[in-house]
């Protein structure tokens, strides 16, 4: 039960199995690189539930994921990888640092999705890399990197079917992704309102992590919603 | 005469004839978005003589530019073009904001170049972009993106080995290109120590605005030494 790694929002064990490693989501929310940070209770519960149900959805749709199961309120089980240090961003709509960059306004519907990457690493902020960068900090190979689009594009177009069902607007989404040992990239992380930003598509009223990032009200209501939005559109 | 176009380092004005400009040369110097300004004496007549050099040896070289000719110690004729707002950056060896993005050193050496887009937006601070951030922009397409880094890499090629016959290592440059009515890419701007990292090849001496930037030698003097080195090998 080595804890392997802790992130600002969840913690990774070991287990008695060398194939399945048990990931809890914790109550922490962090914004700004850290800046801000506070308990939110029932938070990782929710963010277990949700992810859980868009990993499943994943699966059954053809895409590999880290996800084994679900064991408790805010545990999982996964598969073990090797992450690659890159946080793959696809965009529908403008938003957050996209419409700063680009100098848009929130809430433009793009023609096509954006991709973005950029490399994991606090102390630089987690700069913006394009292909050259990433092949010369030799993070992913060209051909690689190909595939972590494509399938970040194949990932987008499930959960914009998924979301549409639930009428929330899939604005955007943070991927991370894992290299296996036989050369196998698996989808890895989480998929929740902390890595994706969700707006009611009627109202567009925001229902993800920036509620709590610009203090807009209560992070957990915005979650339960999603929650049983998508619960909703999954099971019936 | 009218001035079509003032830039902190140029100035482009009409002629009589219709396919013809006169860009101007100024002795200004500007670093950090505009924030440090100064006229340095001399340093347009340097711009203009070694910018001219590099066109002759591109167009020699087979790459179409927006040059025509000389015409005065601070004034060349150029083709009008309808300038994209891209600055194109080739990268040989680490600095400037590649280092600081990334936290490498400055002055390693790159396995391959690295070629990077910035949207060229004073008040954004000129971004850098990636495909398909220059795809919503709608600056460019594809197989015009795909164009530009091909000729940038191309420019590359010849400035390296002009570069290294005169003891200078091509740390990085700034291209920008024009797309003519018939939508053929010229390379346009300029191309001089104001838009190149020039650095001497044994004792890494800086010989471009870098001098200026951080306040570390008299910039005319390095650019004097660039002339001379780069007019040597071209006329001796």
């Amino acid at each position: 039960m080595t804890l392997l790694y802790e992130g600002k929002a969840k913690q990774l064990f070991t287990t008695e199995k060398d194939d399945e490693l048990r990931l809890v989501y914790k109550n922490d929310a962090t914004a700004f690189d850290g800046e801000k940070h506070d308990v939110l209770e029932g938070k990782g519960q929710l963010n277990n539930a949700i992810s859980t149900l868009f990993f499943q959805v994943l699966e059954a749709e053809g895409v590999q994921t880290h996800f084994i199961k679900k064991i408790s309120d805010t545990e999982q089980l996964v598969r073990p990888t090797q992450i690659i240090p890159l946080e793959v961003v696809v965009r529908n709509i403008t938003a957050g640092s996209l419409a700063r960059r680009l100098g848009w306004e929130e809430g433009q519907a793009l023609q096509d999705p954006i991709v973005e990457y950029y490399y994991k690493d606090d102390e630089l902020g987690d700069p913006l890399v394009n292909d050259d960068h990433i092949a010369a900090l030799q993070v992913a190979k060209a051909a690689e990197l190909e595939e972590m689009r494509m399938r970040a594009l194949h990932v987008n177009d499930i959960l914009l079917e998924l979301c549409q069902k639930a009428n929330i607007l899939l604005v955007d989404f943070k991927l991370e992704f894992g290299m296996q040992d036989d050369g196998t990239l698996i989808l890895a992380d989480e998929v929740s309102p902390d890595t994706c930003r969700f707006w009611d598509a009627q109202t567009k009223e925001k229902m993800d992590k920036d509620l709590y990032r610009y203090g807009l009200g209560s992070l957990q209501s915005g979650y339960e919603n999603i929650l049983s939005r998508i619960g909703g559109v999954i099971h019936g």
